[in-house]
């Protein structure tokens, strides 16, 4: 029985150990194929029971619900940081945006050092954009050592950014590496785990990492818009000040002081109030992945992407596709980029015409995106299996090229 | 029938015409006595179905979801403002918290003018001491126009940062005089409308105010650490840039192109992702607000805090109680603060014996907020006379002096 048959993929559900987690989830019995994981998580079931505790306490507890829901930052981001990250305790919160997180890091930083900041060019625009506002010279990067150690040549190197797994690309840096390269440049290290937090095992302790921010609506479940986190190892909070500095992140913020002074630890790098219901979204997606493990979620993301890869040798290469994610596991994340010259159209005509969502990045990129907890090896087959038949039947031409897709 | 009967209180319910909207309010049979929803407001019914519908549509839309949810930190954004703010379409996003929307709206400012930053040396500590971490000379200075034109003689200005309503003493401040006062020295207004927006008539495009940031957890019922607002009149936005170049801000979000161009209008504020679900929890409370009317609304708020006044003048200033809040209906918001110097027992012992819930300031405050839709009379009655019982008896001198409240 080779992979081309649908009953290999069926054999491997059979014996994976996490297929019971699919349960877990919300799934519609009459849902689409979801390849799409990657962009918005599905919501695991505990979150609606979540949701209705929260507005419980809301209307009976009123304002002394605080009580319990001002720690939500702290713990919620010690257990995402010890269940997926490798951090220390008082190392990880979960606040503001991806973008606000990046950018109050990235500023804490620079405060600290003269030099460039490193960009992967073709990181994701938030990134890149971000860090062009901060008015120091940001020199094109990949994160690779010996980039970093040529890119350092140029001159000083105060702060790298990198993507540990590429969004569009799912390419996997060598976090040790990498970090490694950026210290002996003389800079901070700061990575973005959007892509990789929850789907490949990550210890930042043991790599030496600096400083990271991440996601919480894509492989976490946190839910559309879900809270960032951010990242510090603990012997650098001291010397590190957040630019924005709301009370949250004072030491004493009910004091209503004069002076703001930060608070010890990580919570120096909260700002405002923090987004009660929001934030509680965050924690049964972050339970189920440490219930599962991270070794068990990442080497089932290594399986499903394999058996994606595979299926595209044998039947979508010779239908023009090219594989744009590396073919060694432990250089990828736990998406796929498929790309062809017409992507566009072929994954609109997934959408509308097979029921099949993955999704499009420019220019020419086919994502698929396969969770570990709630994406079957028959899922990646039949995702295949209706990307082959669609390019051969030519289904994708009847979608007009021009229209657009918000995201 | 005077003031001090429970009788003219019911009375006044009676003949309340936003008596009705209280029902619209999940308000339990068997709850405190509240008056603190100046903290946090109480949940409007429709946010179970509001918060149920969002978790439908992330189980059956998934990523597809986006399509309606894109829109909603405009299309909130733009309900709130016209009902509630004076505001024109395009002038108000929904967003962040009130700390990071006032750091983008200061950092944004600065960037156009030289000069000191006016701020209240009572203010909200997250408004003094974000704006403490900008790089720029602050200078104390109440929201009164005599005292912006003294400030200004100090030298030049670039920003004012005023609260309408003060949180603490509920003042409220000449809107249209004191904008007028910093135009004239200079700079930039920018209002924080935390304490104001939902309790009291405004109207930012009236006044010729130039900015404007707000919370939605407090009279617009939008839910623990809900997200805030900012506004922008609508001619400066061409020329100020936010300091956080997140990809939502972005003119194009989804090209991934190379450099940052900001998006056309008010949505140049917006940073990361949009937190959908507690955007969506945004939206009842500013419905049944608009559906009141803010004029309605003032002025059950003034008469509310009218019977308060008049019942300490009746009851606590014998007691050693001092009205820390203005006479004048026009001067203050939709609480009041009394004063004495046992405040804090008094507080503790309202909540632990009485079952009736205030909130505490430091150092001598204790701060009474009646919402106008879900606060009637004769809880303001009751409020007043559990709190004259409480200290005739003495019984706060039973609560330990030590202890503390988080919030």
């Amino acid at each position: 029985m080779g992979v081309e048959d649908r009953a290999d993929a069926l054999a491997a559900d059979a014996r994976d150990p996490l297929a019971a987690f699919r349960g877990r989830f919300a799934i519609p019995d009459d849902g689409p194929l979801y390849v799409d994981g990657n962009s918005l998580g599905r919501p695991p079931r505990q979150v609606r029971e979540v949701a209705g505790a929260l507005l419980d306490t809301w209307e009976r507890e009123l304002v002394g619900g605080w009580e319990e829901w001002i720690g939500l930052p702290l713990t919620v981001g010690d257990h995402l940081g010890a269940s997926l990250l490798g951090a220390r305790p008082g190392e990880t919160v979960v606040c503001d945006s991806v973008s606000v997180n990046l950018f109050k890091l990235a500023r804490a930083a620079l405060t600290t050092r003269s030099g460039a900041i490193l960009v992967d060019a073709t990181e994701f625009p938030t990134d890149r954009w971000v860090l062009d506002g901060l008015d120091r010279e940001v020199r094109p990067c990949s994160p690779e050592p010996a980039a970093v150690a040529a890119a350092a040549g140029a001159g000083p190197i105060a702060l790298a950014v990198f993507s540990l797994v590429h969004y569009r690309s799912g390419a996997r840096a060598d976090l040790r590496a990498v970090t490694e390269a950026v210290h002996a440049a003389g800079g901070l290290v700061l990575w973005d785990l959007s892509h990789a937090v929850g789907s490949i095992a990550i210890d930042l302790a043991a790599a030496g990492a600096d400083l990271a921010v991440g996601c919480t609506y894509k492989y976490l479940g946190g839910g559309p818009g879900a809270p960032g986190f951010l990242w510090v190892r603990g012997d650098l909070l001291d010397g590190l000040r957040s630019p924005i500095q709301g009370w949250f992140g004072a030491a004493e913020p009910f004091a209503m002081g004069p002076a703001y002074a930060p608070a010890a630890g990580v919570a120096r790098f909260l700002a405002g109030t923090p987004p009660v219901v929001a934030l509680a979204l965050v924690r049964p997606g972050v339970d189920l992945l440490a219930e599962a493990g991270m070794a068990a979620v990442a080497a089932k993301g290594a399986a499903l992407t394999q058996r994606a890869i595979d299926l595209h040798d044998a039947w979508l290469a010779p239908l023009g596709f090219t594989l744009a994610t590396p073919r060694q596991p432990e250089r990828r994340g736990a998406h796929v980029a498929l790309a062809h010259p017409d992507a566009w159209r072929i994954c609109r005509a997934l959408i509308e015409r097979r029921r099949v969502i993955p999704d499009f990045r420019r220019p020419d990129v086919v994502r698929f995106g396969f969770p570990a907890l709630t994406t079957s090896h028959a899922e990646v087959h039949d995702a295949m299996a209706h990307l082959r038949d669609l390019v051969t039947t030519g289904e994708h031409h009847a979608v007009a090229a021009t229209a657009r897709r918000v995201t």
